[in-house]
């Protein structure tokens, strides 16, 4: 295994220069979720002349498989990385900046894309030597619910695959160390939509009217109670409202308003009871106000839950990779953010684990911001680890 | 009429004493609402040997009726008095203070019945030059709903009464003053007693319990939308919870909490909007924090409203009376209390208006304060005041 | 007078469809306030050659004074229509509709002007005959804050003036009724722009962001209790957030909500409690959550109050007037919309009348509505019911 | 170690008739918190004529130090037991039902006594064979803030002791499992009591009042905040509002409403927000309805915390004891209660854990409940599990 691993690390290294221009090249040309068909074919472009299998247009959508055929028996471990960026208008001054107005890689995606590449080439070059198939998911929409993993799943990306391993580069953890957490690693999440409607009127009238805004602020106010009183204080559970669209004239009574929010939870338990609490909710304040209403409450990403074995094996092969750019190996908690990654990890056992991307010294920006910012030295480390669990993987199972 | 309304005037000023002596005899010994029964066998032994038609225990109660006919033919007028006292422990040093612990007449009802039986005594004396009946409705429990108005009504005190008047002592109106008001005088008025049942249980598992504060907390705000946003800005509403009854033990969650209040309004439409709202709010929080509930909702007292006539008739009877202590003949407005004389103002056309009882400057206490205080001079006022009417009523009518 | 009267309502008879077709004109061709200078132009041209004093581009904007001086002494009498639009796409299918998109006379200002210009040839026609001076006053800007009528005022349009008559036309109000209220008529107003400011963040973080979405819903909560709690229940006010604009994304904690409104009351005291409390109200539940806030309150126009005596005029004079048209009068009770004819009436002794322009039979849309409606025939009652006045207050004075 | 615990287990097994007359006595005879004069003097009682040095009247109360000194050198282990009962009324109908009106051990504190008492016996019998010195804590006062803990430990309880191990039975978990939680395991707590002031009036008058039961309303929602938008959704925190104190007369405006509650937390840091954020509402709600305040906010019990190493030591010891009626050794996670073990935990590297005491098939009742019952046959299991902890510290250490 060491040889093999070696072998693959210098491939890596070899590629170097590459990762971080394929990186550059998504950064500079980021596409919406769903939307993704120019990174997509750049990506199958990639591949077309190398010794793998390949299929494009995966889950109805811009998705990816690319499956690498070992020269010997053994299991299939799928890799993933995702590729869709972002509504957000760039302020870094990097000479590779967004050159689509409005739309950023503040996530880091084009670098998960960037080393899955390198990676996927060099395994290919080493392929005699592997001993059981890897299908690279280049998974396209993660940021958008339902979410790419979705309909790559439903498409049999996972048919014949035994587990799955993710990265995420982390803008906000330390360059140099390589985190994971067993069990449940990110929130799922449910989104919600109501629109509480009375009946508009004069303000100096409020008898005729039935005025939404003073309904809709009782609403928010219940709605805190889910969170205070009807979660175990062990459990996790976020319930925000993002958007009270209450838009209006001064003097004018509203007769709609529109309430948008979303729902954070570590277990499935505690999605069905905000669930079943926010709708009791509604109709109750509808009826305390004699409002009507429209509901959409969506159930999306699962609670992401890292399998212990697989999580231990990742941890294992970390330890033993004695990967150079790598100065420590952190058990992290768990996450407050959502990932759909969970979808393959609640079909088969999983791993999804995080590399860190923030220079000591430098300013840190979060996921998200229009400032974003990872320093590329992580690409490497992604590469590397990734290439770990792998070897290790097909060498020891899990 | 000058010659029968100077002979009466006389007549009162000869029982000036007895009048104060009454009224002292009856601080002393308050009695609580539909509890007054030495107070009502006072009353009767007062009228034993004079020439009149006297009832008792009208009503079911303690309520007594005289029937004072007069020489001549003509209408019946009906002129009222209470006479129960309020669960106050007095607080003023009064040498005739009352002496039932606990109890204390801090409404001036007490004056109310002093004064009207010496002018009853009074109208007795000359009733061969009355032209028409004058029943004196000496009503028991005022203070407590129903009220003692209602049960005398039912035992038939309005029988062949076309007219009723009513005098209030105001303790906080200047002395002098006699005021009035046409139209809606008194506010109506409806209670309300709502348990909200939820479940019990540690602070530290909320989980597990059903909070009833927190929901009870958000009923009391969403109540206040009532008045705020359902009532026409030109008409009168108050929802009041004076009750929460929510103690318990810092760190047990309450199963059970209970609210009691009461609404006042100047229109009977107000009462039926405020009754539909509070049901609707009762409800609708309930369902919105999974609670049951029990709630009474009683709509006691109606708005008492003054007849634009018979009011014109007092004023102009007072105008033309020239009382020697009357100093100002004022419209007042309504009045935010309530008052059972509601109950004969909706089935005859009557009018309930007011005496001042205030001197300049000594401390001023409300009404049902414990150093509640009327100057005494006020009898004499409101004696004269309705023998003004009276007289001037079966001479000229309305 | 009867005279004058009948000779002034037969010039209103001939002019008649002169008066339609000028209202037409004004509908078609509707200016928002404070840019209504066609409609001006419009005005002017039409006294160009009339035997009057004519004062254009008064109160450093659009507004127009005409004097037609009597030919015989007599007091200064000021009567005022308004003429501007409102930003409301008209949706009737009239004729004459509106021309300019977005903008509407959904006030009936194009019918007052209408009504006025005619009435105002007709008294130039008969000047000879009037014992005084009547002014003219074509307003602007009434329909926004400040309100035209404050400049024009601030321009001297009262100077020498002794009394001001205007009249609004009611498409909620029976054509044939003319209405009038003595004392306060039109609620006075004050309007509010309150930002919270907190911390943004993400959904899954509250507690690194500062959520204002829940601090402005105890914020429109806490509101409701001035209303409910501070006020008398016999005075009128209301408190209406007519804008809450927190529109974002779902999964973003907002950092700053804000709120929009206005309030309405009848006596200047309420105007100050209600200011008091608001602004007790915003810093205390800044404090509360640990916000910023930045708050504009403004006092616009204040509680119209009719004058007893002018209003008791008016009334006289359309009592004895006999108007054909006229079926009714009557004293219609306070409103809740305000009006800045109360600056007028704030200086001089004034009165603000009714005249009704709905026709049995037909739908009936409230004003500032896309289909508002006014039966042209309510014009000539309005030009006789002022035409009344003038000649009742100069022959006969207040 | 074998020999010393099976001849240890065997003394236990001798005195198991001893030790359930001893619970028994307890459970007839509670005491309330801070006044368990007769349980000390049965408790000293029992060592009057043993081996070992007794102290009595520790910590300014009934707290009693009982020193084992081994014959060989080693460590100082402390082994604390509580003693006090609660203030219920016991209904139960056990034969030994509670003799004292309204005072009861429903919490197992009686057991706890009973079983550690014969466990020291025992000891003193072997303690020869000891290598260290055994200190038994028999503590007073758990159930009442500040909690006997702390003045046993101002008392110098822990003077020379290097670790403390404490057990709780738990009616609530399966009889024949013992259970423990490395790092936190109880909540840390803090109390509160506020009274919001006002000014009290009539119902119909609320303007002239400033009503304390709509503040408060408006607090208990604003308290919600703090769980659901001011702490990490990792953490754990609950904020209880147990008592709202508002009774009072339906039509009377509450001039003092008084609130009472509790909070829980697992980590200081959130101790200290929640206390930041509740003093800011009181604050914040108090300037928004201009009311006064009084707040009394007291922390006492600290986050109880099992320190790893020594936790460990205790699972190792109960896995290799092979206590017959143990039949699993389960990691439980935390507990949502408070516990004043966590006094020493601060001190001194400490495990406190728990022993299942409900039989399967029997009715089940949470502790503090008046039907709280625990299967007898758990005492036996806390002693001897105790008992393998002691034996397995002093030979092995931790």
């Amino acid at each position: 295994m060491e040889n093999l691993q070696t072998k693959l690390f210098a491939k890596l290294q070899e590629k170097e220069a590459e990762m971080i221009q394929i990186r550059r090249h998504f950064h500079e040309s980021p596409e919406l979720s769903f939307q993704e068909t120019k990174t997509a074919q750049y990506i199958a472009a990639f591949y077309e002349d190398k010794a793998c299998d390949i299929q494009t247009n995966v889950g109805g959508g811009n998705g990816i498989l690319v499956d690498i055929h070992g020269g010997k028996k053994g299991p299939t471990l799928a890799i993933r990385a995702d590729f869709d960026a972002l509504p957000i208008q760039e302020e870094t001054e990097l000479p590779f900046s967004s050159k689509i107005p409005g739309v950023m890689h503040a996530c880091g995606h084009d670098g998960h894309t960037a080393y899955m590449m390198v990676l996927a080439a060099s395994l290919i070059e080493l392929k005699e030597e592997l001993a059981g198939t890897i299908r690279v998911i280049h998974q396209p929409a993660e940021e958008v619910p339902p979410g790419g993993a979705k309909g790559m799943i439903e498409a049999g990306c996972l048919d014949g695959v035994e587990n799955v391993l993710g990265i995420h580069v982390m803008s906000t953890m330390p360059l140099g160390d390589v985190l994971y957490h067993k069990g449940p690693v990110h929130t799922g999440r449910a989104s919600f939509k109501v629109a509480l409607k009375g009946k508009g009127g004069h303000g100096s009238t409020p008898q005729d009217a039935n005025d939404t805004i003073v309904a809709a602020a009782q609403f928010v106010t219940a709605i805190q109670t889910i969170v205070s009183r009807r979660i175990n204080p062990f459990d996790t559970a976020t319930v925000t409202i993002g958007s009270f669209d209450g838009k209006g004239s001064s003097n004018v009574i509203k007769d709609t308003v529109t309430l948008e929010g979303d729902v954070r939870m570590m277990k499935e338990e505690t999605r069905e009871i905000v669930e079943k609490e926010f709708r009791q909710i509604v109709e109750g304040i509808s009826h305390t106000f004699g409002l009507t209403y429209e509901l959409t409450y969506e159930n999306d990403y699962p609670v992401c839950v890292n399998d212990e074995k697989v999580t231990e094996m990742v941890a294992n092969a970390l330890q033993e990779a004695a990967i150079p750019e790598m100065k420590n190996l952190v058990e992290c908690g768990p996450q407050t953010p959502s990932e759909d990654f969970s979808y393959y990890a609640k079909e088969r056992p999983s791993c999804f684990f995080f590399v860190g991307a923030h220079k000591e010294g430098t300013p840190m920006y979060p996921h998200h911001h229009p400032k974003f910012y990872i320093d590329e030295a992580c690409l490497m480390i992604a590469a590397k680890s990734m290439a770990s669990a792998v070897v290790y993987y097909l060498s020891k199972g899990v």
